[in-house]
């Protein structure tokens, strides 16, 4: 009975994540489903994308959390529109919440949607929300075996970001190894370190996210799934 | 419909972890269920306390993970049985898989039963698995707001470990501000900064251990609950 459930639950959210893609497709909204573990630095990968793509783009974020605000008032001190979900002990945002949050954002200003989903490095990758793309992040102290810990993110993201490259020097964390390992689950997967704190390798990533920002503007959602990797 | 299914889950579970919780206090075995978010250091923990403690006590561990026996099998080199869970995608151990992995472990050799559920802050916090005493750790790089955004977890531990302190020199986390958010939530909660790579802080861990088995081989169960805080 649990399967059956679940298989329904993920069948009625795989509906309204079609719909919220159509809708941003028509708007022509970038939109990024963020995931990682707690703390890894999905908030301050958002922060540092507002702060170097604001004058280029319209942004939007939609910030998902257990509990708190504390997000969404971070990302509305950079006079950004924002959206707080609390999921109310639920371990990943959905599609029906995504939905919600649209009708809560002016898209008509918004190039570029940033969704930060629960910090969980399982449950997130299960459940689409009508994003176009997802990035997650992985941060050094969390160590180079998460991809066999928790496949299954790691073989649905298009990007992923090693954060927390300034803590390199105390920490033993293989980077060849751990791009090794993510390119066996995903061959087709954009690997980049960087970190939040500094900067550094982050104009890789502002490269990516307007590259497909600029493929959004011509050519839709179609030539993004097609070219975008 | 998802609710009601939720809740008869949450009560079938409850049953069989009252009855893990009988058999264990019938063996005079203290078990601890380890949460916190990936790679916080539950498994150092395990080790440490292994490499500490084997000499004291008969110690046994159940490994949980999405997926792969990396942690099992650690645990197995310093010469102790363990049993490798893999929950296939879910997203926290349940009381059954308790129940079967305590039938491949030999209960008569152990006074200690350390199990380490899967890196997650949300929904291990809601399965009882018939443990005594649950501990969380929380790790420098997460963070000090996870209090506010993951509550449930912080608010069900009996023991909070603030792991990776010698990262502190690198990091911006207020630790008197962290343990004030979490006696906020857990007004008993003992809370102890430790590093599970430099040893540091660790005695007052293995001392709150030794007293509960001291406690449990003494008057069992019911003391230690009404003790044990």
């Amino acid at each position: 009975m649990e399967v059956k459930v679940l298989r329904d639950i993920l069948s009625a959210n795989d509906g309204i994540a079609r719909r919220n893609q159509n809708l941003l497709d028509e708007r022509g909204i970038l939109t990024i489903n963020i995931m990682s573990s707690p703390g890894a630095g999905k908030t301050s990968l958002i922060l540092q994308t507002i702060s170097r793509l604001k004058q280029k783009a319209g942004i939007g974020v939609i910030e998902g959390d257990v509990a708190s605000s504390i997000d969404a008032n971070k990302v509305r001190e950079q006079g950004v529109a924002a959206v707080q979900v609390n999921t109310a002990g639920g371990c990943h945002l959905d599609a029906n919440m995504i939905e919600n949050a649209l009708n809560s954002l002016p898209l008509k200003d918004i190039d570029l949607l940033l969704i930060e989903n629960v910090g969980n490095l399982i449950c997130p990758a299960e459940f689409a929300l009508g994003e176009h793309k997802k990035v997650m992040l992985i941060s050094l102290p969390e160590g180079d075996d998460k991809p066999y810990k928790y496949p299954l993110m790691f073989a649905e993201a298009d990007v992923v970001l090693i954060n927390k490259i300034d803590l390199l020097p105390y920490l033993e964390f293989n980077i060849p190894a751990f791009h090794k390992a993510v390119l066996g689950l995903n061959p087709t997967a954009k690997v980049l370190p960087v970190s939040c704190k500094t900067g550094k390798g982050l104009e890789d990533w502002f490269s990516w996210l307007l590259d497909r920002i600029g493929e959004m503007k011509r050519g839709g959602k179609s030539h993004i799934l097609r070219q975008g990797g």
